[in-house]
């Protein structure tokens, strides 16, 4: 099982989109920028730092031209930035926005598109290709959040099969990487084993993604599963930032710090920094009040706070 | 990887022990033998219930021979129960309470040994062996935790070869179960499939279970891990409760929610009823009045809330 590890990892780091999406309380600006910043310097590559969906449907990231603007005076030269893109509108405004990647979004499921875009599967791809030609002319890497590739909250399991039709579609409109997402968070291993030995007969390893909501906790679980398969794309929110819409008070993506100290300890490289993530998951606990789920997180800052004290130190 | 899963997984629930002892909140006698019947009525077949260490080391479980003595009135025929008992005296004790099976303890590394019962590993094992020649004779099955076998706190990463020979000792003195512990939380899952391949050269496999505290958020993984490696026994904790000495704050063993969720995912049968899991959950958190760890418990009692108020239903 473990003789064929990959000997690194590219994490995608979702928090600043995916975590903040789903939190209740608001960032500043500033706060965001800091914290992407934090991020790039715990060593993370790949940030998504915003999305230009509508501002109505998503208004803790309606600040998201604002944030472009002060990243790009950043100049974080070591990490690759991404945003959600959502038709041709939003295509413009990321144009301007100087950040490196699109990402587009779709269901995997009829149901579930119908009811989170009001469009069918044909008529997703259809409105993602005009957007996908464009940026490919332009020259833009494309990334695809795929939703629901395991379960469906209106269709329970969904086939790989459908999930490898999507997918194909995805990649002939021009999509370079494809994010299988566990939306819901109630895949175990062996779901996500076979989904991907599926899908990966006919699609590149290389262009697959897996997105885990910890929603029933089995995400790490998951991460296996996947590296099994010979997966080496994940994507993680830092602190386990986020939630999930269909269960209230449920937990978000996959925490970053825990993945890192996972594949850490199993020898598999991820250029990630894990003290300096620690101090980016404090700074994200400290803007939104409250503390994050990630478990590394929480045992590493309680691990600091003995260390710091006068108490007999056992480690 | 999942080629060789097994059919069936043994859970040892060791919540009323591991998960209570480290709980700073008292649980009255009465409310302990009320969240081990739900336990019982989930269909959790081996139960830890309680431990005749001296209540001056564990105040919250002073009231073993009372909780035990309910329990034989209660006469759950479905359980197994198993409590820790650490010399001659906690035997005599253990022997009155008509408990099913006893639990030795004992550390894998000298450092440890030393500082938790100021005792070497040699002294450790000819102390054990006073109690397991008499429970044999007694005709009592033995099972003993054997803690920081994957990393130490004093001591590091521990060897394989040292967690071998005292867990061979074991088996000589007539331990018919070794539950190997990642005490401090610190494994990641290629550890634990070393670990397992390397002791089950020369020790039965089925003698072997695996014990995760979730410090780190590894806990599930490290059950794949095992699973991997030919592992059958599980140990878990309703909830999630408990925690780590080590790490104030941190993570108890890994949630019996979770653990029957994900392995009822990948086709193992466990015998346990989710939905009276969830019950029994739910009666947990009441009684210790805060919300435990379990990622499952916590999205089934959203989901339930949900399907409860006049919301529409997304599943």
């Amino acid at each position: 099982m473990f003789e064929n590890l990959p000997a690194k990892v590219k994490i995608v780091e979702v928090g600043p989109r995916d975590g903040l999406q789903n939190e209740a309380q608001q960032v500043a600006t500033a706060d965001k920028v800091a914290l992407i910043k934090a991020m790039a310097d715990a060593g993370l590559a790949n940030i998504e730092v915003t999305s230009f969906v509508s501002p109505k449907w998503i208004p803790q990231l309606a600040d998201a031209s604002e944030v472009a603007r002060c990243l790009s005076e950043l100049k974080l030269d070591s990490v690759k930035t991404s945003c959600l893109v959502p038709n041709l509108k939003g295509y413009e405004r990321f144009k301007e926005s100087k950040i490196d990647e699109l990402a587009l979004f779709m269901s995997a499921t009829e149901s579930h598109s119908k009811k989170n875009i009001n469009k069918s599967i044909d008529e997703a791809i259809s409105a993602l290709k005009e957007v996908s030609v464009v940026a490919k002319a332009d020259g833009y890497r494309i990334r695809c959040y795929l939703s629901v590739v395991f379960e469906c909250p209106y269709e329970g399991k969904v086939p790989s099969k459908q999930v490898l039709q999507v997918t194909e579609k995805l990649v002939t409109i021009g999509v370079d990487e494809v994010s299988l997402g566990d939306t819901i968070g109630a895949a175990t291993p062996v779901d996500v084993y076979k989904m991907v030995n599926d899908i990966s007969k006919y699609v590149d390893k290389d262009r697959l993604a897996l997105h885990f909501h910890d929603t029933r906790g089995t995400a790490l679980a998951n991460v296996i599963a996947g590296l099994s398969a010979g997966v080496t794309i994940f994507d993680a929110s830092l602190g386990g930032l986020g939630g999930c819409p269909y269960a209230p008070g449920a937990a978000g993506n996959v925490a970053t710090e825990d993945l890192v100290y996972m594949l850490k300890g199993m020898g598999i490289e991820t250029g990630v920094d894990l003290e300096k993530l620690v101090d980016a998951g404090a700074l994200a606990q400290k803007l939104l009040d409250k503390q994050l789920p990630s478990k590394y997180l929480r045992a590493a800052l309680a691990t600091r706070e003995k260390a710091a004290g006068k108490q007999e130190s056992c480690v």
